[in-house]
């Protein structure tokens, strides 16, 4: 179908569809919201294999199926199974972001005594941008025997941490980005089934809304308080800072790690209830960025450079502590995610951000700003850290090559 | 902004985003599925006032947040208080659905010492088909002393009902409908806040993949079981199949309820895993149609009448069970949406169908139909349905008219 085609098909179904199109700006009398970033055509597909993982620097898909899996299989099998399964899992990982099903015959096998080789929720769905991004727990080189780099240590508790251990940890994670919810449930389904006897269900989060952007071709997004998330994230676009902060070198201490990145998951319940009832004035002022535009305290443009020799931005904001410069030069790439599972049974929303960030060293990145973060950012008072895990997500694949090869054939 | 214009912001947009663009169809030696039908425009708006309320024959957006309050306001002031809080919801739906914040002033309001009148994450979001539709619990009327419509008594239970009281219930329902969760999210969040000390959260449900579709105008989308769900649907397009099964007539026993509906909504966990491993075979035969097409058993097309005559299609069959013939010509207006709510912490997904059905009478037509296949309908081997809850959705708003209205002004 020619892009032409596809265009029509969408106009033609909207107006078909019933609902009243207008233009943006104002509509009904009121003022609308500006028009959202356009998404990609639901066809797009991501490259599977590649010098990094897809999954880290694609523009951020919206919406996230995150799985934290243990490896269930002991003794002296258990390097054999988790090496026939990952070398299952790449296969079907590789067509599902193809937009095909997880395996040949597939829904509707031509053995239909048989179950069928993919559950069939995603059939006519199209590849929608699916990643999927692999990574291995310090538990799984433990029970493998294999030294952990000292990047992959385990993290410190940090104050005030609300830790929940069925929320944290796992020997291997697979995040699942698509810009539908279907494709992405589908595709962790599927590598979770092929799994069976193998690896079980740790814990697992869905998220929405690409809190942050990680490019330059997107808008921010906004966060459950509002906020716009992502301004001054490290972008695809800036390669030069993606190898100094990301990218894991050769030279690092763990080859097997050479181009890869590690990823710190938290998962921040944030009290909604509470922050809305806070005025904005102490909402601007704890997170150092004004909420309507994004800019920082004092300018006017969201992307405005951060100045934070001015008074306006306080002592105590999250974006000074957060800062580069309040670090030492340390920078992250974030790629977090918003979720509402539900409420908590006491009335409130059980809601908050997925926080996701891959970076080349999390002791040296992550624990001192989440350390900074934890004893001195107001925002703390609003939010609680409910689970935690580390994960080293090795280099993208070549061509015949499987998830975890270059750690399991080193 | 032109149609134009926005079209061309798409195509722009997907190219500089770095994914690759493939016509549909064969992608990197796979096929991959067929192109997915297109959405309405995020721009899009589906009017609040009307006839019906909106959300119930409106084309299925692919999104929900759905939640259940109780009112927490007791004695001498509770039908003030429900008044007063239905009018300010009234007001904030409105508003939401055509886009804007919830109140004017919104999430940057002028007066910073202030708590925000909006919470703002939906700020720079457009409409994206918002529909917000509401209910009145049979519980809620005791509380207030007004008889109920018979059709609102309580449901009795089920054979192997499972139902947790904490998903269960209410005073009160919000379903929110848009093609964006962000957007939906937002607004169930915005009317929960404005509630507070009148009405808390009883519990809520996210959706996505909009099984089943409503209107002859979408395509059948597929639930977690992997098959098209809504083929047989009550369809926006039959106004006199409508009128028949699913609007309260005046003449019905409520005379407030005229032009309404009644909703019934079911939480149904469905056990993949086992369902994952039953054959092909055994799974369309206990739904009745094929897994690939969705033609009933024998037939190729989806929309083949189906012929309860043949053989092909079993007598435990759930399309046999739940049809209009076997159930002397009763029918319902399915609007479910698919979930998943993480993992259940023993290695199983949380996932399942959050049934939710319009209809003119539940005692009538979803009771003789649920105690069908709770008896005989094979597929309750691998469900279990975990909530219920019954709620009166009066007809639309005329102009100045406030939710609840023809109840409280009767
Ligand atoms: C719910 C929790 C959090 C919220 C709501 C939040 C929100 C924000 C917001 C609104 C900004 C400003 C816009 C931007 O540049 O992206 C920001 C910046 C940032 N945040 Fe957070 N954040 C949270 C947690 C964290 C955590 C746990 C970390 C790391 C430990 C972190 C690290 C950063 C960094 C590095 C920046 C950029 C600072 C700069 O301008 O250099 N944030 N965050
Ligand atoms: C750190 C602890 C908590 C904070 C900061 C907090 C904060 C809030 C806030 C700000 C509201 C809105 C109140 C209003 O507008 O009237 C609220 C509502 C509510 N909270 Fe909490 N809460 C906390 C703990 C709890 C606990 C432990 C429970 C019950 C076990 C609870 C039950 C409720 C209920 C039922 C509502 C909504 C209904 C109402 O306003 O009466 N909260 N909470
Ligand atoms: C997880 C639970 C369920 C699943 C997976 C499911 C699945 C399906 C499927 C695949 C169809 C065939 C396609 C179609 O016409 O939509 C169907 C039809 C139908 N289902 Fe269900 N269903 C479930 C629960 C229910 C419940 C609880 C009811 C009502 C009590 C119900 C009522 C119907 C009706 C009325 C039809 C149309 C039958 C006809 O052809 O006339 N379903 N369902
Ligand atoms: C009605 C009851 C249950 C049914 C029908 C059921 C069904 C299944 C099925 C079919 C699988 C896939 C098995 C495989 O492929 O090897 C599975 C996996 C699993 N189930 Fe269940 N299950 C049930 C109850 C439970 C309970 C009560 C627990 C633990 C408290 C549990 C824990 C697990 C775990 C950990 C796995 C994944 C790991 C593995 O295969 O070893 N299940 N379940």
């Amino acid at each position: 179908m020619s892009l032409r085609g596809f265009t029509r098909r969408r106009l033609l179904g909207a107006a078909g569809a019933g609902t009243a199109l207008v233009g943006a700006g104002v509509a009904g009398g009121y003022l609308a919201g500006s028009a959202a970033e356009p998404d990609p055509p639901a066809q797009a597909i991501v490259p599977f294999r590649g010098v990094h993982q897809a999954g880290i620097i694609t523009p951020a898909q919206d919406r996230l199926h995150f799985v934290a899996l243990d490896v269930t299989a002991t003794g002296p099998i258990l390097r054999q199974a988790v090496v026939a399964l990952l070398k299952r899992w790449t296969t079907a990982a590789e067509r599902m972001t193809a937009g095909a099903e997880a395996a040949p015959g597939g829904a509707v096998n031509r053995n239909p005594a048989a179950p069928p080789t993919d559950t069939g929720e995603a059939l006519d769905l199209p590849a929608a941008s699916l990643t999927l991004t692999f990574g291995v727990g310090g538990s799984l080189l433990d029970k493998l025997g294999i030294p952990r780099p000292a990047a992959l240590a385990d993290l410190p508790p940090f104050q005030r941490d609300q830790l929940d251990p069925a929320l944290s940890g796992g020997d291997l994670c697979i995040q699942a980005c698509a810009d539908d919810p279907q494709v992405a449930v589908h595709a962790v389904r599927n590598l979770v089934r092929m799994g069976f006897g193998t690896t079980a269900v740790r814990w697992s989060q869905l998220g929405f809304g690409r809190t942050s952007s990680t490019s330059t071709t997107q808008q921010t997004h906004r966060n459950l308080f509002g906020f716009k998330d992502g301004t001054n994230n490290l972008k695809a676009e800036d390669t030069a800072a993606l190898d100094e902060h990301v990218w894991a070198a050769p030279t690092d201490g763990a080859a097997w790690m050479a181009g890869g990145t590690y990823l710190v998951a938290r998962r921040i319940r944030m009290h909604v209830e509470t922050w809305d009832r806070t005025s904005l004035t102490e909402q601007e002022s704890l997170t150092g960025r004004t909420k309507g535009t994004g800019a920082p305290m004092g300018a006017t443009d969201e992307f405005a450079p951060v100045d934070l020799g001015s008074p306006l931005i306080a002592d105590d904001a999250h974006i000074r502590l957060a800062s580069a410069s309040s670090l030492g030069g340390v920078r992250i790439l974030r790629r977090g995610y918003n979720f509402v599972d539900g409420s908590d049974g006491a009335g409130h929303l059980d809601a908050g951000l997925f926080f996701l960030a891959f970076m080349r060293d999390p002791q040296r990145q992550f624990v001192p700003m989440q350390s900074a973060l934890a004893r001195h950012d107001r925002m703390m008072e609003y939010i609680e850290h409910t689970g935690s895990a580390v994960f080293a997500c090795p280099a993208g694949l070549g061509d015949g090559a499987y998830w975890g090869q270059s750690l399991l054939e080193a």
